[in-house]
């Protein structure tokens, strides 16, 4: 059934049974004017909105619905945990062409869900409409946090930088999914990548863990990429962000692709963007117990990659001789 | 300067500096991964999301930048009000062409914080981008309730049905935004349905105080018109809604704008949504005070429509033989 036929009214009804709204701090979900929501005494509440637009952030030929809603979640829970902070509530506005199917807003519904019920989030309310183009969505995320938020002004000089999982697979994806043929490389290695690139984890327990741990400083997560993301902890603290390029934990998967589609796999970790890793700077007595604490609470692995210090705002990438580097811009939303 | 030049760091820059974000209880607004605010202790939170579209929800032909941040704004806080809350805090995401002026960006936020300011609502976080095809804005607005919420479910048999101010005036300001010919009436007639369309002024002092009244029972806005509206009072509450149509205040531009157009007048007050009313029920005993409060406290005029009644769910509209009139659908953002 295309939503034309199946009208707005049917359509949150349908939203409405599929998705349930209660929970605990849910007073009233979907379904009146506003949620009501009863927050926890004592904690802050956090709050964060991402905007996706096909063919802006993804494409219907690679993106499917599913994907789609995923994805818009996992944005938000990310910048949740870049606070390190507890993801608690969404709101989700959708609009798609009139005549779209009714199972591809159930996928797309599917989709967010997958990505948010692990974390105990709820949808909570939202919008629907029809859209003169393309797929267009946008989440709200609530979340919370008892102790102190970490800011990205949070940065100290003597900081070391650290970074979790591996970077460059996401933008290793976009380059497979966009490429004009298929690289010649495993079934497995374009999966993984494609994966990153669509489906992306949020670091929502090593943000919590983070958000609690001793030591922790600045957090923030790769949305836009190392030199963007970290370009924003050096402007909003004052400081200049070293970091050492060799050490970048550069994925195997995304090397190879640079390899097979002639890229820089540099440049694909460092302005590629959406690996959603979350990168933090910490004060170096901390960072043994950081990294071990980090891992055997959540599995992650944490890589130490440069080194705050006093200065003029700014990043700086050396290589194994020492010398600066220049990374390039990393994502930027409006091109000239 | 187009915002293809100043680009999306700059945009944000230019935002932040635009609408600053600090105010009571913003710990953290615009510039970090997520807002950090500092809820009211004991206060429910309210939460509600609005997309708009270009094509869908305005046109750029009668819209002008600033109408649309107005209204994007407007019909969020409504949903606030329809709840008896006080709005606080909002996302504001915004995706335009990449050939827009930064001017025309510029008057989008002016017109959204002209709405939100005389509310103390704080612009604390949000998101841009490119949009391949025309404006898209997404508004997010938390607000707090002490008392209890009013809700859609709350009506009771024996209830009295009332609304705020006039009905038809943003139906019948569309019909001549978007007439062929300029209706023969007065300029300050067109001007004022015009307005009530573009700009329309949310309820706010008026949800709050109807929030803390005794005797006020369901609570909602009039954003889909009259028929659907009472319509999810009835569902929701599972009672009858009467309603005599001769009670009805209808505007009396709304009227002027209906005849010259050939258009019906109950139409426009029954369906044509957008009028922003509060519409509400109320004990009986309470309706008189209700009505004398309401005007003493925010000058708002009340007029009683109907009663509510056990039976089917559902609204019964009477003309003034008593007979059922059938006055349509009101609005369905899915077309068939």
């Amino acid at each position: 059934m295309r939503l034309e036929r199946l009208g707005e009214r049917g359509l949150i009804r349908r939203i409405r049974h599929t998705l349930g709204s209660d929970g605990p701090g849910v007073r009233v979900g979907i379904g009146d004017d506003a949620a009501v929501l009863e927050p926890t005494p004592g904690a802050w509440l956090l709050a964060t909105t991402d905007l996706v637009i096909e063919d802006v952030h993804f494409r219907r030929r690679s993106a499917g619905p599913a994907d789609i809603g995923w994805k818009a979640m996992a944005v938000n829970l990310s910048d949740i945990a870049a606070m390190g902070g507890t993801p608690r509530f969404a709101l989700v506005a959708l609009a798609c062409p009139e005549d779209t199917e009714v199972e591809d807003v159930d996928l797309f519904y599917e989709g967010l869900t997958a990505a948010a019920a692990p974390h105990g989030v709820r949808v909570v309310g939202g919008d629907t409409g029809a859209s003169p183009g393309g797929w267009i969505a946008n989440v709200t995320l609530l979340g919370e946090m008892l102790g102190q938020p970490r800011l990205r002004s949070d940065a100290r000089p003597g900081d070391l930088i650290a970074v979790s999982g591996t970077l460059g697979r996401a933008a290793a994806g976009l380059s497979v999914l966009e490429a004009a043929r298929r690289p010649d490389l495993p079934d497995d290695v374009l999966d993984e990548v494609a994966r990153a690139h669509l489906r992306p984890i949020a670091r929502v327990s090593e943000g919590k863990w983070l958000g609690s741990a001793e030591g922790v400083h600045a957090l923030i997560d790769l949305s836009d990429g190392l030199a963007t993301d970290l370009g924003h902890i050096a402007a909003e603290s004052g400081v200049t962000a070293r970091v050492d390029l060799p050490r970048l934990p550069i994925s195997v998967s995304a090397r190879a692709v640079a390899q097979a589609l002639g890229l820089d796999p540099l440049e694909l970790a460092t302005t590629g963007g959406e690996d959603y890793e979350l990168l933090f700077t910490a004060d170096p007595s901390a960072i043994d117990a950081l990294t071990a604490g980090l891992r055997s609470a959540t599995g992650a692995a944490v890589t130490l990659i440069g080194e705050i210090s006093p200065g003029t705002p700014g990043v700086l990438f050396l290589d194994a001789a020492g010398r600066a580097v220049d990374v390039g811009q990393g994502y930027e939303h409006f091109h000239g």
